[in-house]
């Protein structure tokens, strides 16, 4: 995406027509934080980022992603602040988050709190990425909440890390 | 990495650390190539390349992988090709490799040939991961090889492709 949001890709292999639209270092992160942390304003998104994201970099790749159908933006007009959400093709990228967390987590050194909340969405597994991409739906594309009377994924993964929290001390 | 190979990450999220040294479309590639492919000099990894990496990137991007223990150089003087090899840093993208390249089958438009291998990938799951890393590390950090009598990961993934190319005609 970074080079040629609407031309061809470069090659159709699966790995390339990924990386060409999320193979950037701030994309990811944007969408991590809209994922994982339901960042969906400007200023939450560029007053929050750890990273430090810059104000001009967040704004180009608001625009790179919504042209790319990785996020939608709504605007409602004076008084409102503009809204993103994640599309059905970025909630698909849940397991690929899964799958960065845990290398970063296996390979680098990491923070505590941001390693538990890897490693338990990596522990869940497939069953759990698809349980909390439903949740996803629901939040941002509007579709009906998961059937069932248990506690959503999102809760489930928030009540593992307040237990591992209380349990590390 | 591509800003900041040797200083701190900008977070210690395991994404973040992650990206920082794989989250670049290059970078990314080349070790896709060196890993899959078995492609392990310069001139093979720049003749061959679908995407048409330029030779300065490839020589850039090389050294960056070096410098991040992604992968190692051998040089073994005049008249021989250096070589580049995986290390089990970078042994350990496969499945990130794999959830890479079920989000490009899934939701873009790709290649036949390049859909099929990753698809064969993808339905082996952690399994196959395992084994193919397995051989990875036979090849590249000469481990021995698996035990066992039966095909290597790597030659079950061939069959299966041969096999998938023979019946789609």
């Amino acid at each position: 995406m970074a080079t040629r949001p609407a031309e061809e890709p470069r090659s159709g292999c699966p790995i390339n027509v990924t990386v060409e639209v999320i193979g950037d270092h701030w994309s990811l992160l944007v969408l991590r934080d809209v994922m994982f942390a339901e960042r969906r304003h400007f200023r939450v998104l560029q007053g929050l980022s750890e990273e430090g994201i810059a104000s001009n970099i967040l704004a180009d790749r608001l625009r790179r992603l919504v042209a790319a159908g990785m996020l939608t933006r709504e605007d409602q007009g004076r008084g409102h602040r503009v809204t993103y959400s994640l599309t059905e093709a970025s909630i698909q990228l849940v397991p690929v988050m899964a799958a960065l967390g845990e290398w970063g987590f296996r390979n680098r050194k990491t923070a505590r709190p941001h390693r538990l909340r890897s490693e338990i969405l990596v522990a869940g597994g497939p069953a759990l990425w698809e349980d909390f991409m439903a949740d996803l739906r629901t939040v941002h594309l509007g579709a009906p909440p998961p059937p069932g009377d248990g506690p959503t994924a999102t809760e489930r993964m928030a009540a593992a890390y307040d237990e591992a929290i209380a349990r590390e001390g």
